[in-house]
């Protein structure tokens, strides 16, 4: 099979939709804080993306998708892209290298979640580069690349457990090793710029599309359903979300947004292998379980500041079991729970559960070992005055 | 005809395109209200996109689309998706299903025009579900769906009328039954937030590309003219509305923008049928025609107020006779009148002007009997208090 | 050979995105500049797109793609698009066209940074229909359509020279003719809506993907890898420039950005000829030099305001000058000097000489002209007030 050119434009354009996810959760994340860490929210976004891509291209590519080693790993045989060239079958070698980067790249950025407005930027990059190298490859190895999930037959279309549910967790385990922010509980740290966290909330459903339809690799009528499902959880995402809020009070547009976004994490795993009105269901429970699990960690007086653990860490596990129950043969190929395949639920909680255990574990250990070593947070002082003066030695009006 | 890889990796990255208008539209009309409504009318567009999702893939595609009943409505065959598979001709059939859906949520976020700072969310909600089954499904199926339009052969290329004529009239008639805003006339109201307009028209203006060269449904020659003569209205009508008010005072921004969209609407039908001078013509004129529309509508102290009417309804108007007018058959096979062709004229003017009064007329009763029901509007404190607070618990720097 | 979907897909896909930085321009622009002025900033940016639109369409694609007279311009065989059809090879002619269309739009809205919170509206509108006419289209007619360079073999993929170091050196002849701003050196003039900026930033990060890979104008291989070493060179420019900067102070997110720019201006005349190891190197030095020209620029006093010079102008001849040292065979057909072909250098090196001399004194010689006959700059009075009110009659919060 030779490049096809329909296949290859596809993946472009999807890839550069991708990439722009990750300033998307920035804006996303940036709007949430209060206007001194602005900028430092958008930056980071920005910074994950730029030490993601020189990591994949030198080691982590091959981690991930190099030959199999124990169904742990990848080897170290494509390092700095050897043998990763231009031709390929339907779509060029380096396409494929290059629209899983930038997975890893938006992965990383959902990951600041949990240290928002208190974590020092140098620590950031070295934790970044670890946990890149130590938690996402070996998972991303596990799913697509070969490893010990995909032969077992585990299914994460677009990457439900790759991305959300490690960076849902590990944003869990960060926050509780760099503390709560000072002052958290006591003083109200409101969004203070949600015209912002609403364009970064666009850019991610737009950014979405390529995501999950992309990840069929091919412009046909997989991608297709996977575009419609993608769109119809997100919109019941949202609808639902929007719903159990106003019962309880006024309907924020910040929970309608974190609606979509959980019906987007949700349909992530599912959208190659469920049909629509599946997705009405999947995008629907989404949006009032993340809801619920944000109303528990506020309960708990968790300070994972931005909900990456409530709605990609939770969303995703949803999405891991959903697929698991709404597969269906005449997507996918594969049946589910609701077609009496049971032990395709059962692989799929499993799946879900050694990489939930996996990415908080050794998120948890990372930041333990950068904290003794660096330090994972900035002073009081520095806190007080706001990560953009601090860090960047910047501020912006909004 | 079997699927082509290229002609379907086009429609779904234009899908992508056309959906990121809506929160386009949103962040357009955003920066043009106060402040204290910013969210509110982001917000909206939203929603609109999220109840306009749920609609289209239960029963909305199929009165548009569905097997035509007395050339009025598509009948329920499709009811949720019922027969909408990932086959197809050329692109899958569930890809021109969502590729339509994302028109139909565009067009509701339009018609907020009329009502913005001032409509209670609950009933926008309950109008948009409504206004989407019953003036937005039956226009789109008289243009597109095997309707009476075109049966007699009128020319809609990318929505003319069914998008900005329908939602242009639509938003004048929901004005009318909702009132002007307090302290319309006596204070100023004048936008607060025009970056965010600008991002808004720049979303708008890449997401048009899509929305106009992607009806071609394929990735061809005609594809390519109407991405060409999109962007020479669009460049032309923002010149000469920058320069008609340029006569009048100073250039603003915003004039220009919406300059923008006025050639940007002008051409929407005419996209596939005229050539890149014709472009010229039709955008330029758009562009003084909409801003005297916009004059005048002040003068008569109407709170139509984002002007939906006179940009996408008075441009739509003039778009669909344009289309009449520079048709010619060396683009889409049919002439116009420039080439003599009367009758091509006459049944644009037709059927431009049956959507006029049906959009009016349906959507002055829809918006009466919500009033009546559960009343469009907010009370008086909290429009003072603005929207934001008062409909969604939430205030934003900008 | 006849028209091929994937590859038209792909155009018309890139074409947009292209059209999006332009916008983007602006918005990076804006956020630069002190809050009274970010109106003007973004406007101009849109107004150069429009008035470069209809540039092109009549006279400038044809200036620069007509046959080549002296190897210096083209004919005006196809003045208003005559000849240029909805056939061609690969992809249709008239979507060639607007593909360089996009390019010549951007161009200009760059060249705004010499000017910035000082010039006046209608004399940017006439310089800027004088510049991209006596400018950009020799340039892009030497280096793309069978001009002297691409006569002698000079390479230039997608607008190193053409795009980058016209509008950099074109800057800094600008910023001279028109003087300082009132104030500068003595009153800070620091960014004031940095979140702009970074918006801004994404766009044109995710913009460049479609103008250097779709600069392959087909959906290859080649376009992958231009894709993959224009991210690389991104992410490495990011990284140097916010090292090199955090060595003498806090690491400014507008550092960072600045530096990703400048690894996306230096990849962009060897994307199609260099592999994803030497664009670590590319955009690495890019970062570095860049940062120090804008430094060097500062310690001159020179107010090439928001530093198109030091980044574009100056990364632009870096990347020529790559492209002679690192390309190779096995990329894009020709090696570099560091495979021994010293003359490949050479050509570079003359082709990047000629044009910073012609787009240094032609635009200084068209800034004096507009200065002396209508005036370049707004009163003393009006820049005090800011452009956005004096200019537009308008005014933003953010």
């Amino acid at each position: 099979m030779a490049l096809d050119t329909g296949d290859t434009a596809f993946i472009l354009i999807c890839t550069a939709m991708v990439m722009l996810m990750t300033p998307g959760v920035g804006l996303f994340y940036g709007g949430m804080v209060r206007n001194k860490n602005v900028i430092s929210m958008i930056a980071m976004s920005f910074i994950a993306f730029a030490i993601v891509t020189i990591q994949w291209v030198t080691a982590g590519y091959s981690l991930a998708f190099g030959s199999d080693i124990s169904g742990f790993i990848g080897s170290l045989e494509h390092f700095g892209l050897n043998g990763v060239g231009m031709g390929g079958e339907g779509i060029p070698d380096i396409l494929f290298m290059v629209f899983q980067l930038v997975f890893a790249g938006v992965t990383l950025a959902i990951l600041t979640s949990g240290v928002a407005e208190r974590i020092k930027l140098s620590s950031f990059i070295v934790l970044g580069v670890l946990w890149t190298t130590l938690v996402y490859d070996p998972l991303a190895h596990w799913a697509w690349g070969g490893g010990w999930a995909s032969q077992l037959g585990a299914l994460d279309f677009a990457g439900g457990t790759v991305v959300h549910i490690s960076s849902g967790f590990g944003a869990l385990a960060l926050a509780l090793v760099i503390g709560k922010r000072s002052g958290f509980g006591k003083f109200s740290m409101e969004a203070e710029n949600i015209s912002l966290t609403l364009i970064g909330g666009a850019l991610l459903w737009f950014g979405w599309f390529a995501f999950n339809s992309g990840s069929a690799l091919a412009a046909n009528g997989l991608a297709a359903n996977a575009f419609v499902v993608t769109n119809i959880s997100a919109a019941s995402g949202a609808l639902t979300w929007m719903l159990a809020s106003w019962a309880k009070g006024k309907p924020s547009s910040l929970g309608m947004v974190s609606g979509a976004v959980a019906g987007l994490v949700a349909i992530t795993p599912a959208c190659g292998f469920v049909g629509p009105m599946a997705a009405i269901a999947i995008g629907g429970i989404a949006g009032v379980l993340c809801y619920r699990m944000l109303l528990l960690r506020v309960k708990k007086g968790l300070d994972e500041s931005l909900d990456a653990w409530a709605i990609h860490g939770m969303g995703g596990l949803w999405g891991a079991l959903a697929t698991g129950i709404f597969a269906s043969a005449s997507i996918g190929g594969v049946d589910g729970l609701i077609y009496g395949n049971v032990d395709r639920f059962l692989i799929q909680a499993l799946d879900a559960g050694v990489a939930i255990t996996y990415a908080f574990v050794v998120t948890y250990i990372l930041a333990q070992v950068v904290d003794k070593t660096m330090g994972l947070r900035v002073t009081e002082t520095e806190e007080y005055v706001g990560l953009d003066i601090s860090q960047h030695g910047e501020s912006t009006k909004g």
